[in-house]
């Protein structure tokens, strides 16, 4: 906690000066924010790549619990910030931050959030949102246009239609997952003959109305996670969320879901939602979304879409054709935080029939009256931040040709890297990059040589000690700090379906060269040559029978 | 959407100074930023006080749902904004906003808060976000420890332990409070014998394993809704959601309570929780938290306090005692955005027992691995941004004795508001402050005494109208736009339980002065004059024989 020789007085006038009057330019903060106005890259850079600091210690300063009973000075404060918390913070900006789904933002972005932080609009009523209202329900208007193609007069008809909502804007893809299937399940156990729906009577008197053992959700093996706590949340239960086996390419296999399908049928389980994903999280493929929209429509069943990650993809004329079937999903899950560039706490979930959140709707006697204009009445969140309005500025500025330019490139460098990878003797490419997410690993020639001709038990013993290998130099590269990289577990069809450590990359941010991911290759490889990972690559020569040691 | 006569181009070159070129200070935005900067109040009171125009009007601005092909210029986006959005914002910081619980922001908040659009960490992951994440645990340790005050041993144990986390953080009450019932679900259905657990399971096996007909929460009748939401959500049905009776001051009436619970035990229907308000959204009044601690130890169920609004009060040490009995509650939902003044997007559910938050535990093979510091096992939302950075601001530079200052303040403001109503010949106050939120309505001294007088059937038509009064008075208040009060509707005792429309005030802004809530009223008796309300009034008259028509 910082500190300052003088003593900030608690006073009523100095209480009403924090509400009244801004930072002096001279002051700490207002350097800051004038350093960050002027040169956010050179900010970021001088400051914000985290130092190789362990994080045991950094909580060192944060190991006060007491809340401080004297008021700080803005200025001590901004020191300590400054010091201990932007410095170690993640420059998540950075080109060669490659790891993760956040990325650089467009610089506009700053000032547009300062405006909206100074209005504290909060979305849930009109009567703190005013015209926040009508431009939230315009961007949920667009997306849904993007997806489900709807004609002028649909929209005109339903955008500005305060008695319902295209879909429910949210603080990220996984409230937007669990919002869908709780639409879905309500929709499902709606209110029929004496049945008062699940939302009044709950999932017991439900699941005897309808009279079946459960309630299922089928995905691929790469479903996200929030899928989930949806599943967990919503009452179905983790084990009636189906994890469906994949092809080669992590697309869920259809001949195994219908296996499920059939299973389930016969255990007296209903089917409530098949959901499709455009853009796994750890390898960006693309379910057949088409074939997935059949045998939803086959079963009677919803069919979400969570595109939380390629959804974008749709602005790219080039790309767009890789989500074909999208426009058949009930609903679909797209996160402005991700690929439209709009700062965290930002994500959708639109849904093509515009009565369909009905299900969920909800009112109170202060606020969400019926018949008011309160989108609150059809969200998951209560109070909430006007964040729309960054998600329309990014629309409105960038443009769509904007987007499909950053998309295409952004898949075109991915494929780039990924033959860069292939062309190397020291790396092993895992998945082919189908948007601009793909997996690799360091797997030196004479290694991938041994691991092709050796028997089950063997490889298996030599993908344990790469499985070390990769953990061992994606935690060295992040604690250098210079690139990063994120890791996961897959089991590739080559490998006989046993899980491996692979490193997995993210090509989202505008500002990566090619250059600078030869030296992401450059760095593990260095990193190959420390002495925790010659032990390992030792151990691999040893389990082979090889006599010299040999990295490449 | 705006258009500009030069065109903007879709180029590399331009995208990539949109992410790496700052705003320049002279552009329309670097404008505003600098105006903001300069002069937060001074630019709001200028240019955000809504004008008096339809909401169906500017809707017409946000009509369009095409996506925008082309890309913008940011200065011509701006223009856009600032005509069609910011002056058509709601001035929520304004002294004369009293009406709900978004209220002015500490200056320092600005700055603070373009630095972490800047840094755009991701506190899901550690990888992600860093120091911000050891800050975030602080965060919730500190605001722990004011509601359970354990001491120093207790936290130096848990708070930076990466296997548990003490709450929450999240975007705001509403999902606090769904992940605190959620998590007392989860445990009280958790996994025994070959029961694998609710999580696992769902609710339909949950139910036979402990051979009930379901679970029911209860609240009183002044309880947030989104009790009703996570009812809902997790299965349990609204149904299931004990609306309890309050006694007059709106304060849940214990015996009604007891009665329920023996109800419910009849009908085999188990009682999962008991909630307490310390701070009704409607009303400010805080339930008697000791004696419903005591009932749920009795019960055996778990017990949450919603303080969403009224947690802050723990900060002083003149009313923290109205608060007495929170700290047996099993879990708190306390509101950042609120009372601790942090700008829309910060909620905190804390849970007493450090390892309370396992029962929704939840891995994933890319982040949250199994003992991992990723604050995201432990979140309902996936991605989230560090808002706990505002929080910990907050906390820094205001300080205990700042919030202190700020509570006393607005509760002693809202009883002198109270006392300014009842006053007045014109008012009638319904719900008298215990915090800094009450009700009244425009009911002018004679209307009351014929109320006071007529038989049940004729007071009933007397207060039909004064709805219509109310009703109407704040619409146009609200329109005109100069001061702001919200409406609800409540049934107090002395109208024999029948509900009627009242103004509600929220005394939260540190810049409201007397001065100014007097004219309030004043703008509310001038409404009284208009022809609308007259004719109101009149029929009032009419109804009670009177000949002349008299105002006070």
């Amino acid at each position: 906690m910082p500190r300052s020789r003088e003593r900030a007085q608690v006073s009523l006038e100095n209480l009403h000066r924090i509400f009244t009057v801004p930072e002096s330019p001279d002051s700490t903060l207002g350097r800051i924010d004038q350093a960050i106005s002027d040169n956010l890259a050179g900010f970021l850079q001088e400051h914000i790549v985290a130092l190789e600091r362990d994080l045991a210690e950094i909580e060192d300063d944060f190991s006060q619990s007491r809340i401080p009973e004297e008021p700080t000075f803005v200025s001590a404060y901004t020191d300590f910030l400054k010091e201990k918390v932007v410095s170690q913070s993640v420059h998540t900006a950075s080109p060669g931050f490659i790891g993760h789904m956040t990325s650089a933002l467009p610089y506009f972005m700053l000032p547009l959030s300062r405006i909206l932080t100074a209005l504290n609009q909060n979305l849930v009523k009109v009567e703190t949102s005013r015209a926040f209202t009508p431009m939230e329900r315009q961007v949920l208007g667009m997306l849904h246009r993007l997806i489900y193609g709807g004609d002028d007069a649909f929209y005109a008809q339903w955008m500005q239609d305060s008695r319902h909502a295209l879909g429910a804007f949210c603080s990220g893809g996984t409230i937007a997952n669990i919002t869908a299937l709780w639409a879905a399940r309500n929709r499902l156990c709606g209110p029929a003959g004496s049945f008062r729906g699940i939302a009044q009577e709950g999932m017991f008197k439900a699941l005897q109305h309808l009279d079946c053992k459960g309630l299922a959700v089928l995905v691929s093996r790469r479903g996200h996670y929030s899928l989930g706590k949806a599943a967990d949340v919503l009452g179905i239960g983790r084990e009636n969320l189906i994890a469906v086996d994949t092809d080669d390419d992590n697309r869920v296999d259809m001949k195994s879901l219908r296996r499920h399908c059939a299973r389930l049928n016969a255990e007296g389980i209903r089917p409530l939602s098949l959901v499709g994903i455009a853009g796994t999280t750890e390898t960006g493929n693309i379910d057949p979304l088409d074939e997935l929209a059949d045998l939803a429509q086959e079963l009677g069943c919803h069919y979400h879409v969570d595109a939380a990650w390629g959804g974008a993809t749709l602005l790219s004329g080039t790309y767009r054709s890789l989500l074909k079937g999208i426009e058949r999903a009930d609903s679909v899950t797209v996160d402005a935080h991700k690929q439209l560039y709009v700062p965290m706490g930002a994500g959708m979930v639109l849904f093509k029939d515009p009565t369909a959140l009905a299900a969920i709707e909800h009112h109170a006697a202060y606020i969400l009256r019926e018949g008011s204009r309160d989108l609150g009445s059809h969200t998951l969140e209560g109070s909430r931040p006007g964040m729309a309005m960054l998600v329309h500025a990014g629309l409105s500025i960038i443009g769509r040709k904007g987007y499909e330019m950053l998309i295409d490139h952004g898949i075109e460098r991915a494929c780039r890297f990924a033959r860069q990878i292939e062309a190397h003797p020291d790396f092993e490419l895992i998945t082919e990059p189908e948007l601009n997410i793909f997996t690799y690993r360091y797997n030196p020639a004479w290694v991938q040589a041994q691991l092709a001709a050796a028997p089950a038990e063997q490889a298996a013993r030599i993908n344990e000690i790469l499985d070390k290998v990769t953990e061992t130099m994606q935690k060295r590269q992040r604690e250098t700090g210079r690139t990063f990289v994120s890791r996961t577990r897959l089991a590739p069809g080559r490998y006989r379906g046993s899980r491996i450590t692979v490193f997995r990359v993210v090509m989202a941010n505008p500002l990566t060269t090619d250059a600078l991911l030869a030296s992401v290759l450059e760095e593990q490889c260095e990193m190959a040559e420390r002495d925790e990972n010659r032990v390992l690559l030792e151990q691999i020569e040893a389990l082979c029978g090889r006599r010299e040691f040999k990295t490449a």
